[in-house]
């Protein structure tokens, strides 16, 4: 087999064998085949596309170029949660409890990464005393247990899609639906998911900035993880404002713990409630969407969502009264209101700018040896529909510098104020793959 | 200026820049661009193509590259000739001394190169003393004084082209029109041409499969050098067959004697003629291509094509008399005959092939270091549309080993009989750019 056959039968678009893709991803990944000829391949994938059986066999081939979390010792089917981006998105720490009282296994691992604010473990240890090195056998027994726990990334996963990830950050090939597609399914398939739920954002702050693409890109995820005997479902949702009023970490934490007394933001809450009953079906706990639903509103009405957090906290280190006393959370030391020049109605706020905004005050890191401020960050005020006077307060900078000039003035360039009230619908679409 | 952003671009179907296309090729040239970004680039190329203007620019870009050959202080406008590659193709040795004759310019530069069989320097070794070790002034004191003189490649010419070749080799770019386009007229360009004939093959044989194919190309070159400040004009010709009979080196200096002589091959003398036209008419010593035409028909005719040949081989070193005296050049120790099985029509002749056998025994060769014997090649006997019995000889042999049961095979396999007569066609455009 020679790398260059490969790529010319891909340049003239037709379909490559589990042999091909597997010759180029092991080899890439061994070091044997040049990276100035998969940059080509991934050039013509770019253009040409890849079929369900291409993209497919391409996310094994990832997924076998490293190890994969053996989760069998944990009891059920365990569904994993992938949002493709967003800014002030709580859901994981909603979500993860939520399931977790109707009784899913959720056995989450989470990483910090880079981003606007911290990754879900950053922001859990913002709960004194939280953390998330727990071996093995203590992650299954609590999961075992209490359904719930949350654990750093471990083990040398996707190798080959790190590599490919880079290379093509580098050559223009990031824009690809089946390889976006088959880098985030190799990467929840290694982790050991049985299933798998994803939120894909849409909107000029996501990578998907519009609805036909996310659909593709959704579609492409389903099938790829139906085909590969996951089962997958998926959401398609706005990203033309910030989910929920909070941007930060600890801000965030509150945010979720709000949601799972019932009195979160109705857009926070619509996505946990939709991406939920999609777990909750996936695991076999419900038989529709609408009985998945209904389990998730009682457990939040009647405390036992609340409760589930709580012992969550409680089993890896933190004080569960945090749930009831916001001030044992870290205290930003300056607040700085950000107020509307003109009246009208909220059309757009950019996630994206509100999240460097938020990133730049300390929420975030910029590289990845950055100490972030569990502390600081941005709440809104607004949303987007809502209408405004001159002088209303539209969010709240939260820091720990007295100067945020610069930031009032980057937050008021991103919430657009205009004569007409927008449309918005957050649920774009429910792709279920049946 | 960033390579991404680069390429990006093209990948989105946008036109570059000058200076965009200048940072690439210099950047890659110096090293500071590396090969996997070019080759995501070269595939871009591959699928949206260049404009006019753009491959223009990269085709000076790959001639600043290097170094330019100075022919200034050569009189008259010095006009190149460049084939797309042909197996048996004496066009070179029969146009040189051709349009001299009639007081064309012709400071020819050859190389040795691969092929399946050597190169114009190669073949006019077969004349014992002919030597192109000319050194600048001589070379171009030759030209003034008889019009004709051949020298052997030299200086750093066009290192970007043969960089971005090289990558393409392995990266599935080379079947690119706009990078094929642009190699070839970098090479010419640099190597000091005013005006550029240009002989695009077409056919199973060629480099360009079907008759679209080498029309865009042969417009594109016509494009870049008219864009460019170089006249040029193109001949589309088949290669259905090799061209004329001989397939060698001694054997091929002979048959272009004989065509100076008027007595050559019809298709072989058909083509020189044409392309020989356009070399007068691009030189400024003919108005029409009809009028050159009659020039170049008339300089066989009288005797002084034949003539300025015998300057010429004696002007560096060789002996003149072996235009009438063949057996002053090299011979083949064994003669061997392939004859038809079946009667009917030759259909067609397989150049790939007949060269590769040709090559085999020893006319061209496989690596560099490989030396050649300029002595043997493949005689055809019949061209495409004649009518054979089986038992005629299609082909002869001629070799320095005495087993050739092999290339018998090689050579029957690659000549096609049918029961129809065929239409053959050999010059299929004619592109002025006017």
């Amino acid at each position: 087999m020679r790398m260059i056959d490969i790529i010319t039968k891909k340049r003239d678009n037709k379909e490559l064998t589990k042999e091909e893709i597997d010759y180029f991803v092991q080899g890439y990944t061994n070091g044997e085949v040049p990276d100035y000829q998969v940059s080509a391949l991934l050039m013509s994938i770019f253009f040409n596309g890849m079929t369900k059986e291409e993209v497919s066999n391409l996310t094994m081939s990832m997924v076998n170029s490293g190890d994969q979390i053996d989760l069998s010792a944990i009891e059920g089917i365990k569904v994993d949660k992938h949002s493709t981006g967003g800014v002030g998105d709580t859901t994981t720490l909603v979500l993860a409890p939520l399931v977790a009282a109707v009784g899913v296994s959720v056995p989450k691992m989470s990483g910090r990464g880079l981003g606007h604010t911290g990754g879900t473990v950053d922001k859990l240890e913002a709960i004194e005393g939280f953390h998330v090195e727990l071996d093995k056998e203590e992650f299954i027994e609590l999961v075992n247990k209490d359904k719930l726990a949350v654990v750093g990334q471990s083990g040398n996963l996707t190798p080959a899609d790190k590599l490919i990830y880079a290379l093509r950050d580098v050559t223009a090939t990031v824009d690809s639906i089946p390889l976006i597609a088959s880098s985030i399914m190799s990467k929840k398939i290694a982790a050991g998911a049985d299933a798998i739920v994803l939120d894909v954002k849409v909107g000029d702050g996501a990578f998907m900035k519009n609805e036909e693409d996310a659909r593709e890109l959704a579609e492409t995820m389903v099938e790829i993880g139906n085909h590969v005997g996951r089962n997958t479902m998926a959401v398609i949702s706005s990203m033309d404002e910030p989910l929920g009023l909070a941007i930060g970490n600890a801000n965030e934490v509150i945010e979720a713990i709000e949601t799972l007394k019932g009195k979160g933001p109705a857009d926070l809450t619509e996505l946990s409630l939709v991406l939920g009953a999609q777990m909750v079906v996936l695991a076999g706990k419900a038989d529709s969407l609408e009985e998945a639903r209904k389990m998730l509103e009682a457990v939040i009405e009647d405390g036992s969502a609340l409760e589930k957090f709580k012992v969550f906290v409680k089993n890896q280190g933190g004080n569960p009264d945090i749930t009831e006393d916001y001030s044992l959370l870290p205290q930003a030391e300056f607040k700085t209101e950000v107020k509307a020049t003109e009246r009208g109605f909220i059309s757009k706020m950019d996630s994206e700018n509100l999240g460097v905004a938020a990133s730049i005050i300390g929420a975030g890191r910029q590289t990845k040896d950055d100490v972030l401020d569990l502390a600081v960050g941005i709440m809104l005020n607004k949303k987007v529909g809502d209408q405004v006077e001159a002088g209303d307060v539209l969010a709240t900078i939260e820091s720990n510098k007295q100067n945020v000039a610069d930031t009032i003035e980057r937050v008021r360039a991103a919430i657009h104020i205009s004569d007409e009230k927008p449309d918005t619908k957050l649920i774009k679409a429910i792709i279920t793959g049946k």
